[in-house]
């Protein structure tokens, strides 16, 4: 007799992103006349940039005449782009990071969910909290967080690093065992940074506790000053216990497009095992590539009118943040985040929880955010807003939420 | 300290197409001169049709205008193409397959290697041998398989169903404990097909011994002959029993574009709990959906003129089979397939291993194919052609082969 992986009976509720969903999608059927502003789930909303739309038609074309056609793509990505990346994200930085480490795919989010197959399931997962929810949720799948205490809305074999106001938001290394640390800077809830020096410690520590860091750099582009890590391979050693995420979909828009890349450095190893060839088998066996157009549109985000005109789109996006920002702080709110990061994270008013604050801005201001709580308990009476909607949106929705 | 899975270890050597990349580019470098003929991958050279072509342009634009820009898409897929799959593929043949149950994908290798994971690791997988290899590998990396014997070439917990010409490569319903059935049929490798009347003794079986069978039917669109069946729910009671994977890659020439989907039906259950949530928390969990523009181009292939230049392109590699039969017999080789799928089945000349055939075309011939053996034990001393080669280079390719 067949049966399922009961592990995943072990998922408290629905996925955080699809609860807000269906609350809006009631909330906007109840209220038809409601004009609901979204500054929820990060997705952006301003089109692809001029330069990636004529490479994709470009490549469309080749797609559609014998001579230029491309069937299956290299397992790991075209060179073209796997060189592009290493030139400007990694060689202009003085990172050492080479063509053949860069693992091309379709998304962070699905690399992300994936990278924690090529570990044993007795490893012991470090997560910040608030966190991504992909990182637990997807180590529960697996087996490896041990049973969820509603009480404590955690899981049992997972070490939660506390993240908060009194340590901006970067965690203390963790006194308990921890093999498999993730770490995402600049912040997704939170919005803050971590400083070189400070990444610098996480990488000593991994050393010299033969831990691996999954760094998730998924919104580098945001950052805005200096001496904030673009890479963790900027820090000393880090080619040693470090794998790294990276995502086009907020640095130029590709949310519905699906690109991505992990850098998973040739010499880390992992108890004396090359992590290399098992992330190379994994894309082998279970991947088949990101398309050939997508793989020539974020060639063209390397271009040079590609990286101005993806830099002007991030400027937009950073622009709205400046308007959350000191338009909440006018008003009295607690925020933080939204210099190097595309979210402004707020601390709730008086005492509500944040999905009493996430029903209460629906409700009067008929604006959507994402209640921290979701993120994990350390969440609780904090809320994200992002700075990816349109600017008359943005504008106004702080007006809405300064008049409640 | 953190460890990696051990069992990615116990796969044995690498993946089969890799290998065979590996020794055509050594070759090549040692002779330049050499024109190659590829046959072996499965591999399509048409390009996309025009009705694909147009719609991606189209979409294209879409993603370059800020009022019709599109982000995260959909979950399980955009609606529109869920409608065109369910109202072509499925109500059309009278299956009662609703639009909710197609979860759409990037390809059926990534589906067919992830399902695996919303079942429990104690389940026993049953496979074909010869056998498309990732339905095992996934399997292996789980944990799922037991030891691998290299005397055997087999893992000591998989149920393993020879197939060959005997039994008309359609296995027997195995007599051991079976839980996870993986069928493909049009079959790759074999290019056999199943018929209806024997299908739905498999889908009785399954039914009456609480098994669930992975359907494969990636090749469907290459079904020819009647009695046929294009889908496992053609047969009664399958949609508690069955879930089914599907690619455009073969049907419309997508394996650079990516695109396919998977059906679990709502009702289907597995030790009493519903499969579909499961899959659904997959896909939100660890998946962001296909391109908007790729799952256009596949709403495209479903039009009145996509239907036909489809086909059109079917009718061009099916020609290529009929050359490849035809001259591969008159020259007084033992063939199979290649009448409902695009692959060709030869058994090799004399006692030639698969592998000493393959050298032996390549370093002769100049033709590369695929060594049944790659499939496993049973395929030894056969050897797969496909039909996707553009009708010169099959042509040039039969030729060099009789001429051996």
């Amino acid at each position: 007799m067949a049966s399922i992986n009961r592990n995943y009976l072990k998922l408290p509720g629905s996925y955080l992103f699809s609860t807000i969903g269906k609350k809006v999608r009631e909330y906007s059927q109840n209220n038809p006349q409601a004009k609901i502003i979204r500054l929820g789930i990060g997705d952006v909303t301003q089109p692809l940039c001029e330069e990636v739309i004529s490479a994709l038609h470009k490549a469309v074309d080749e797609m559609g005449s014998k001579d230029t056609f491309r069937g299956y793509a290299p397992d790991l990505g075209y060179d073209f782009l796997r060189e592009a990346i290493v030139k400007t994200d990694y060689k202009s930085r003085g990172c050492d990071i080479s063509a053949d480490e860069i693992f091309v795919s379709d998304g962070a989010k699905c690399d992300c969910g994936n990278i924690q197959e090529i570990f044993d399931i007795d490893n012991v997962i470090a997560v910040c909290d608030p966190v991504y929810p992909v990182y637990v949720d997807s180590n529960v799948m697996a087996g490896r967080t041990g049973e969820y205490d509603p009480k404590t809305e955690r899981f049992g074999r997972v070490v939660y690093m506390p993240c908060s106001a009194e340590n901006d938001f970067v965690p203390e290394i963790p006194k308990e065992k921890a093999d498999l640390i993730y770490l995402c800077y600049p912040n997704n809830p939170t919005g803050a940074v971590i400083s070189k020096a400070k990444l610098q410690e996480w990488v000593d520590w991994a050393n010299e506790n033969d831990s691996i860091i999954l760094y998730d750099a998924a919104y580098e582009a945001y950052i805005s000053q200096p001496d904030v890590p673009h890479s963790i391979y900027e820090c000393e050693g880090a080619k040693n216990c470090a794998i790294e995420f990276h995502s086009f979909s907020k640095t130029a828009g590709f949310t519905g497009l699906r690109l991505g890349y992990t850098v998973v450095p040739k010499e880390l190893t992992c108890g004396g095992e090359k992590l290399w060839p098992l992330w190379a088998r994994r894309h082998g066996t279970k991947y088949n590539g990101a398309p050939y157009i997508v793989q020539r549109a974020g060639e063209a985000v390397y271009s040079d009118a590609g990286l101005k005109q993806v830099k002007d789109q991030i400027a937009y996006y950073m622009e709205n943040a400046k308007i959350i920002l000191s338009g909440l702080e006018s008003a009295g709110y607690n925020v933080s985040g939204g210099v190097n990061a595309p979210y402004i994270w707020l601390r709730t008013p008086g005492d509500m929880t944040s999905w009493e604050f996430f029903d209460m801005l629906l409700e009067k201001a008929n604006v959507v955010g994402t209640p921290g709580s979701g993120f994990g308990p350390n969440g609780e009476h904090y809320f994200r807003l992002t700075a990816f909607g349109d600017r008359e949106a943005t504008i106004e929705a702080i007006d809405r939420i300064k008049k409640l």
